[in-house]
């Protein structure tokens, strides 16, 4: 015999099953479809951007931004409703990004022009690496992210390092190009180290004098090793990530020597059996 | 006593084996002639498409082409005749090249034009990757080749990430820069991220505002690390690639199981002496 | 009893602790302090180019460049008072840049101008790098550190390779090309080379005629290789030194060396069991 | 008693060591005057061709041109003289760069303008690869020059690769975009995915057209790709030739295990003395 509130709070706990975690059918089933939701509507925003579409299909798009932010309106309400901790939730990366996917439609009612803002859905996007997680790609996932976190604190001191770089070789070529040559001021040189140090090279900024010209391609030769060590690091981090998957920690019972592969089922130094 | 009708099949065999498969002299001798006809056909595309050689040589292209299409129709047919199931080779890829590279040639005597297609017989070099695998590079084709296939499921994780980043960083950028300043909607911003993260920089749109600019150091920031990760991957999976040709030269005596580590002294499946 | 002499060398003694060292409380919190004092002169530097700015907080600025003149100037002045051998410590890098970054504002004073050169003081960044070393950050950086001096001598072969290569490319795109194309002397189409190879590509100077096309074709196709190798130099450096810090745990019971393999069970250097 | 045509082929014998071998004194202090004196005339050359400079230095530039010319003659005249296999050196491509070095000069007695060949002396900076074996270098060098050996069948497949697909993608580009967007002939679409796969981006062709600009996309994700490759392959080389140098091949009397490093002298693995 249940009462009303013992069978309200199964029924909270099954929308939270549904709605927050990944591993029952019907979770999985959620997931994907929100993720082409949120594709869908991104798409929309997108096709909008682009004038010759939005004055053949104005309306179309228009309809579409409405079904999605009442839809995520209502995903959002639910998510409240059946979330243990609501306000964890609300200040959380993934629910304010859920909010702000909302909130321009609804503000354009009241304040024109906030509709301009819609394009932050895109943000929504992030679920897509929460989905990742789920499918088939879980290993793949890990094994990147296991690289990414490792080079985590590498990565800040070298991100340190080249800002220190971009500042100075920004404030000396400022000095020797000048305002005549595109380098109007500091943050701009800076920029325009990044863009050379970092190989994109646009061309909106470059050297005109010959001093400047020579200066630039010693930060050229530097952005030759700046741009190795990611790369160096990445690589290590990968090398270690797939071999600590690949190789067991399994020791031979009889000699106790390990390093077996994964299929080996006698120990390859004694024979013996694993 | 061979009936007609035998020595019918026995032809066709034979034709089968120049044609579509590589380890006879024939069959080399087939691929390699083939590969020099379309090396040469393309040649005479390209060169066509230059307007003063097109003027000074043009009868003297208009007959190679012809000569091509009527060589590589004879080609295609005889394909049909002797491959085992006609309809399967006609829906591969390698079969619809075969048929878009001929029929540009034939349709321009209806359609005034279609000869403008032509250019698309340079997909017929794909050709090129299948005869790769015969000559003396097997083994580095090969290494090549696994590393990539090895790499494909991480790089497909790779790819949806960066894809799910060029949209939040184009809607972004459509939002901080507008059309005013050549981000004229959200593809075209998208295009500009895809252009600056793959550090191509063409210039043709470069952020003008100063938060645009911030923006967009940080995004070639990102794409340090992100052009790290690819390297990274077929780094890893090149070493993998090269440790695994190392490993493989010698089978177990006992179970006849081969991919024994350098060090091994016993079969790590069975336990035998090597 | 001490002397006034004894006091005076023991109060030198204590400030060149807390000055030159970082290891103590006190030294640690002059090296942050210091740290941030220079972050905030330099930021007042990059903001007092910047026009707009520049025309609202004048005053503000101004004054923030005498605050930290002065206060540059006594640190100086302290240093060389508490320093053991002034003179040498005067001639080095860090000496240099300590006094280069006060000289212009003083110098403006009769020199009409000279401040402009004030943007040099953000050579004084380059105590990030020391303070780097302190801090939790230690590991890292000593991990890159090593990384990029067992790579020094492989990197000199290969910039000179690479500055051979400039040379011989630029000389021959002048012929190529020419003055009217933007190549106006070897000088300029050395840059141009450098620009290439680094895959910067501005797109200020680029070839216009067919061969050098042709020829710049292959200076990328080269740039590809070249690209590659410090990235490989910097990897396997890197790959060294994460594999030297896993080996360095255990010492010797007998001769105390360090420095062994995972796998080594008796001293490498004297055969004792480990 | 040596008669004077012993003393004639002594003579010889001995001038050949000092201009052809470098592990004399003599031979090594030949090689670096005669790089010096290359670096000096390909200088010479280099300021000869910016205008400024040689308006005002004209002369004595036009004297260095000379005097390097005689010297660089008389050079070529006695390796010729006392070379084994005089034929077979003028036909190398050494004999050949030093020969086109003076000619030049030379030439423009008789044909006015023939001089603007002489930037070609670049080349004779070549011998720098020569000289780098020598000095100190040499290990480094060989690492360098055995990873780029080892590499050379996978580059040369990977390069066929990249050919095959600038091809098709140029004569894709020039159907999508034509002649009206910059992409004026198929060669010139080829340059342009050289360009673009290379993440060089000139920009002084770049797509217009939305379907054209989706292309290029897909072309920067395969450049992504494409350029991971040779960092792959070199990276992979290096690591196996620094292995190879590090760990000796040197096996263990005892126990018959190798893999002990160059600092080892003991048997890591039994302790006996190596």
């Amino acid at each position: 015999m249940t009462a009303p509130d013992d069978r309200h709070a199964a029924w909270r706990e099954r929308l939270h099953q549904i709605i927050f975690e990944a591993d029952t059918p019907a979770g999985r089933t959620f997931d994907v479809t929100l993720l082409v939701a949120i594709v869908l509507s991104v798409l929309a925003v997108v096709l909008d951007s682009v004038g010759y579409i939005q004055a053949s299909y104005g309306p179309v798009l228009r309809a579409a931004e409405w079904f999605f932010t009442v839809l995520f309106t209502v995903e959002y309400l639910v998510r409240l409703a059946v979330v243990h901790r609501p306000l964890r939730y609300m200040v959380s990366l993934y629910g304010l990004v859920d909010l702000i996917a909302i909130v321009p439609t609804w503000l354009a009612l009241f304040v024109p022009g906030a509709q301009t803002l819609l394009v932050i859905r895109a943000l929504r996007l992030l679920r897509v690496f929460r989905v990742l997680k789920m499918a088939g790609y879980l290993r793949e996932a890990r094994v990147l992210g296991a690289a990414v976190a490792a080079s985590g604190r590498k990565i800040a001191v070298f991100l340190g390092a080249v800002l220190t770089i971009v500042v100075i070789v920004g404030s000396l070529m400022y000095v020797v190009e000048g305002p005549e040559n595109g380098f109007v001021n500091i943050p701009e040189s800076m920029y325009w180290a990044i863009v050379t140090l970092s190989t994109v090279g646009y061309g909106d900024i470059a050297p005109n004098t010959p001093l400047g010209k020579l200066l630039a391609s010693f930060v050229m030769a530097l952005g030759y090793g700046i741009i190795a060590v990611p790369t160096g690091i990445v690589t290590v981090e990968l090398a270690n990530a797939a071999r600590a998957t690949v190789v067991t920690t399994q020791a031979c019972p009889a000699c106790g020597r390990d390093g077996h592969d994964p299929d080996a089922r006698h120990c390859k130094f004694c024979g013996a059996k694993l």
